[in-house]
């Protein structure tokens, strides 16, 4: 998808073309897959009791299949304990059992084939930190990592696109080291352009903080290029995977990312429990950012030594039973569906939503009007109707979508949106045809209350 | 059990007496009932599955009862969806599970009776902020809080019992600050005198920090007493109550707690969420910690007008399941057990444990000799014998206890104990006869492997 030549350095892997050709019209051929049956609703306990419900909100949380529940409770019925703490089997067990995960996750972001570690052999796992959420995890980087690189007049530079978690820590940090912030504008349809990019990173930027995939617009910001941009004036790069990882393979190598976050409640996983993945020796140098159990070597009255990362940054006791549970989830989404299946039903889903939707006159969709550059997420209004309107009347019906800010209220005010608020549809690949011909008739019955 | 005469305020529940008194045989008297059945057993999976196994670490967490697993799988299968950015009714119902259960939290802990709640009647639920665990919650009050009231030269005055997450925060906000720590030292049996409270707690105090009970000691410490004394001047309190919470009713009134702290993993509820509970004025003027979404009112690109208390600290998507099984929780041990039976229950087996450890003449008892100062810990060593092997030895023998330092390495170092490490056997109300029977005859066992 991108073409970083003009931005193309040696840290990043070649990364593709940078701007999106609308008039690529081989790319744009849907799967032709039916749609209509849906392999995956039974392995989804609530999807598959409740066969009257359409759930269109997988951006906000996605459902969890009974493997991930049954993990959950394996751990606490079964080697319930205090990881790291313990001396005996049991606690030993826990430990173990989220050291395989941590090494799980290494792996499924690519974070094990990064140069450091194939060449030093050392361990890919220690760079994978589990926190609470998304944003723990770039609260971390904005208050740990940050004000080691960041002086008074230096630049942080991310998209209008970015959810608030992606914004406000930027806000914060800069405030306090008198760095700027300078914000990436995508075009209407969500497209950064290669002069935007090349105007806004520059020898002032010291960090460039991106979301994989817009929680809003839906599209995938071109990172890979960014990260050349930005390795080129040796700032460093933050990506918000939190709406990219249900959706396609995370590499965080071919990405550039020099810290990559998630959430597993957004990846089939539990809520409560977070990833952040950094370069070792940035994470290294980062101090705590919370203090207490678990993260030291030694303490006396008088101060602390710290314990090396991961458990640096991991004080008191973890979410062990949430961890194993995010061991299921990246299987389930690996071994028993895995992304290019994940990717084709995704692909056949939306463009079947978005040929339903433009043919609704009274539907404006926000970004862009090609379906392929909606990765599982497509905002919309309804032409003089509050978007908290529609999304009650859809949830009559029995559609779940949301409506309101998104937490990206830049955006919305960049897009000059109306209430600065819309209304999104989210597909995961464990939606169907059913789902979306009820949004459909929703939207219709919307039209109706208002104007029958 | 504390008589703060001498440091009463106006601001506390009159709150008994100070020192505990040795000579009190009548309050000594332990409860005679059958410890060796066990009503409770079956309620928790993994101990009904596991009878081979004596699980004696409760105070680095505790086992969960059934109810409490299925609330957290009822959530995933019947109301999942991301609580408070939801219009439909999925999430609507998940909302309210999290409100009612900040509700029930609340009067938990006696926060619904506050002066300041019920003169006005004003809500305290939204006095009760959840995160991930107590190290976060204190990590909350001294990034947020201390420094809103510390100076240079001001004083944080703590137990050398804390734990270290009711300790190295307060060592890093004093480095930033100026301020200094001052350590309340107890004797060789754990009890802080009039004395120790009246020479450390002065006019230059700004913060008291204190555990409600030592996870090493075992001992409740004297909370009212000191608060009392941190009132007269003017000084904060703030409670980690996180080891008292299985075993005693809280009253943050009673205790004359400003802040206080504790985790649902150690009172049967999951991993993963910890409840920070503050007086509302105090939270109010504390800004957050963690931003991003959730926890704003609004956003531009410039800045960010935080949401009133408690979303302001409550970044991101919480562990929406994990709060709602904590409810259950709460709901197991006040309306299924009782704090009645749970402290009957518990006082009968502490008797029994320690009267049986003091049959053996090789192990030292770490903390008082008197069972009733040991509220569900008693910490030990075998004379001549790493902890870590007696913890191996007892593992081979199904009997799960914890060695080390227990996060309390300067408790350690000033009681002298020998290798700055020690063994602990922790209960809860759903142990038995059995397990203190093996644990006995597991030590015996160490004792044999080594001189036998």
């Amino acid at each position: 998808m991108i073409d970083a030549e003009n931005v193309a350095c040696e840290t990043c892997t070649a990364p593709g073309e940078l701007v999106f050709d609308a008039s690529d019209e081989a790319s744009r051929a849907w799967p032709k897959i039916d749609i209509a049956k849906n392999p995956y609703k039974a392995d989804f306990p609530l999807l598959a009791a409740r066969p009257d419900l359409s759930f269109l909100d997988s951006a906000a949380t996605s459902q969890r299949p009974a493997s991930v529940l049954d993990a959950q409770r394996h751990f606490y019925e079964s080697m319930n304990a205090n990881p790291l703490r313990g001396l005996y089997s049991l606690s030993v067990e826990a430990t173990e059992a989220i050291e395989k995960v941590r090494t799980q996750v290494a792996r499924f972001i690519g974070a094990d084939t990064a140069a450091e570690h194939s060449a030093s052999g050392s361990d890919a796992s220690r760079d994978i930190i589990f926190l609470r959420n998304t944003s723990e995890a770039l609260n971390l980087v904005a208050k740990s990592f940050a004000p080691l690189v960041l002086s008074e007049g230096d630049e942080i530079a991310l998209t209008i696109m970015e959810h608030h978690s992606n914004l406000i820590p930027w806000q914060e940090v800069a405030r306090k080291t008198g760095a700027h912030l300078v914000y990436l504008r995508p075009s209407a349809t969500g497209e950064l352009s290669a002069q935007e990019i090349a105007e806004k990173i520059g020898k002032r930027t010291k960090i460039v903080a991106v979301g994989h995939v817009s929680n809003v617009m839906g599209v995938e910001n071109p990172v890979a290029a960014l990260a050349c941009a930005a390795h080129k004036h040796g700032a460093y790069v933050v990506v918000d995977a939190a709406q990219s990882v249900l959706h396609m393979p995370i590499d965080v190598q071919a990405l550039g990312a020099d810290f990559l976050a998630f959430s597993a409640h957004k990846a089939l996983g539990p809520m409560g429990v977070g990833v952040l993945w950094g370069r070792h020796e940035l994470l290294e140098r980062m101090p705590p950012m919370l203090t207490g159990g678990e993260m030291i070597d030694s303490v006396t009255e008088e101060a602390a030594v710290w314990a090396p990362v991961p458990e640096k940054f991991e004080a008191g006791t973890q979410d062990a039973a949430g961890i194993y549970a995010l061991g299921a989830a990246l299987r389930y989404i690996t071994d028993e569906v895995g992304y290019e299946s994940i990717q084709t039903r995704e692909r056949a889903l939306v463009h079947y939503l978005m040929s339903r939707m433009v043919e609704l006159p009274f539907v404006d969709i926000i970004g862009s009007i090609y379906w392929d550059r909606h990765h599982g997420v497509v905002s919309f209004n309804v032409q003089g109707i509050h978007p908290h309107d529609v999304a009650s009347i859809l949830d009559a019906e029995g559609v779940c979508i949301r409506a309101g800010h998104h937490c990206a209220q830049p955006l919305l005010a960049w897009l000059q949106v109306e209430h600065r608020a819309c209304c999104r549809a989210s597909l995961a690949f464990y939606n169907d045809a059913r789902d979306i011909d009820a949004f459909i008739a929703g939207l219709k019955k919307v039209w109706e209350v208002f104007h029958g």
